[in-house]
């Protein structure tokens, strides 16, 4: 028996019920762990609640990014063993598995090598934030002379879209509600803060890119705000839409739109890890990023296991600056 | 003194008022000629009707493509002589130059040589619908193998867009409302027609295309039906967005252009005709299509200029295939 999470009804943080459960053996091409971190990504919140795309049979399983040493092998699984140390990327459905747990069983297509040099707690938290920012290098094409306006950015992946336009000699521009995180944000690489409660957006865009307006924009939050961003765009510029934290529907901004040929473009993660070709090349990059320095996880706060509904509480809290990690044992 | 129409107050197709005005001596730049063909485009039943982007100061000149022959040449003109005829492209703010009319005085910078063998009503109907459907081309890059939904597929650049695609060797499929144009539709050259209010657009999208989807839909309408389009659309498509007819908000399809990395790209002609590079390549290529036959103008009617009202009430009937194109003497 161990300590596994589930969810039994949707609802806020408390619905998070551990229980004690038989994990049981790995079947075809998976393998079970014990689950050392767990990253939190915003889209459990959402599965949780019953809000995202995917409504699951209840009680699930939650929880899909973290770390763990590998304890049992199913079938037909090649290339680890017992004992290895591994890194389960959140590329499969929310509820199929679930990593909310002492222990796991997930699919070996979902695991990479924990790269060099990280903790364990580190090693859960890149690869959703990197995958994810990686739209701007991987279909933005950043480089020397854009401006990368970053929205929520003090997520996880809102940091690691400003660690990557740095990266690519990009000019990182990043927007916070309130102007109490410019510091820290200023403090992990973003070039620019714009404070958008306190400050004219558009203006500030503007000002910052001498009048050209920003390339791209990286924004999971959707809503009205977008037209804001769509004047505060460069010709044929690109707004990726990558979540919509707003709740509220976000509206084509037609004029600018048609008047600077904007595209808004839709993505998830599985834009890349769905594509073995991209998915390949986006892990090396993201290797060389951690190893060369130009990517550092920033972890916001850990929690213990026996802690995950605080932990979640404090992910919908808006408080934090990078990745909420929860560790077990 | 010549006739001239003008917009004394924004409204219906009455509002247009033919006079008799003194049209005057070119300026710098610009050119004065006898009008013989305009070709009539929905933005100008925008314009007259005050939902246009631009509010202009009334009374207003009206209308921006058409043919004619130069009468007077102002000062700092070169490369064009009185007794020239020549094609006005509409690349220059409505209101701003008035085509409606027996005489204009129009922007040398906006002329183009008609091509060959065209009538002037043909080589009035070319331009605006033309480069406008280039955007499948130019940013869209349709080609073998790709499928392009074409919706309002019976304006004069839906049509356009239809040649173009069938020339990429794409496959083209026709949306209309209703099956009443599907026959003509296909004689135009769709390869595919779906009348939209009596099929599922979705179900037969994905039957023509073998479950793939679209790569590009070509949409001046917007709306609650471009989640459907999205629906219908293959991995990474590209909708362009170049007009608002329905006069609804289009709301961002939040999870097909996530799931698929989507692009709703806006768009109008000018992002063709303000870049000279891009405009160069378009021209060419639209009298390439036009001399090898891909490319070729359908009227759907033509009106007499005193028949201004008629032609607009026309224009905005939706009974029409092709350019509306209105005759001067």
């Amino acid at each position: 028996m161990s300590k596994v999470v589930r969810v039994h009804q949707h609802g806020g943080p408390e619905v998070l019920r551990i229980e004690d459960l038989e994990v049981g053996e790995p079947g075809p091409g998976e393998v079970r762990i014990a689950v050392e971190a767990i990253g939190l990504n915003r889209a459990e919140a959402a599965f949780r609640s019953g809000m995202y795309l995917q409504k699951p049979t209840l009680p699930t399983l939650i929880g899909y990014e973290g770390v763990g040493v590998i304890e049992a092998i199913g079938p037909d699984v090649q290339g680890f063993k017992a004992g290895d140390r591994v890194c389960v990327v959140p590329s499969f459905r929310q509820g199929e598995y679930g990593l909310y747990a002492e222990k796991a069983i997930v699919p070996a297509r979902s695991l990479l090598p924990p790269p060099p040099g990280l903790t364990p707690v580190q090693a859960a938290s890149i690869w959703m934030q990197y995958f994810t920012a990686l739209a701007i290098i991987e279909v933005g094409h950043a480089t020397v002379g854009d401006h990368v306006v970053i929205r929520a950015a003090s997520s996880s992946v809102g940091l690691a879209a400003i660690q990557l336009a740095n990266w690519a000699g990009a000019v990182s521009i990043a927007c916070t509600r309130r102007s109490d995180k410019a510091a820290a944000l200023k403090a992990h690489g973003a070039q620019h803060v714009i404070a958008t409660e306190e400050t004219d957006l558009v203006a500030e865009v503007m000002r910052i890119t001498g009048g050209k307006g920003a390339r791209l924009v990286f924004d999971p939050v959707g809503g009205p705000e977008v037209d804001k961003l769509a004047q505060a765009m460069a010709e044929e510029g690109i707004l990726f839409i990558y979540g919509s934290l707003s709740g509220q529907p976000t509206v084509f901004p037609h004029w600018p739109a048609a008047l600077k040929g904007l595209s808004l473009r839709g993505w998830v993660a599985s834009q890349i890890w769905g594509k073995p070709e991209r998915y390949a090349r986006a892990h090396k990059l993201i290797l060389q990023g951690l190893a060369e320095g130009h990517l550092q996880p920033v972890i916001a706060k850990t929690f213990p296991l026996a802690q995950i509904v605080e932990a979640h509480r404090y992910l919908e809290s808006n408080q934090q600056i990078g990745k909420i990690v929860v560790t077990v044992n």
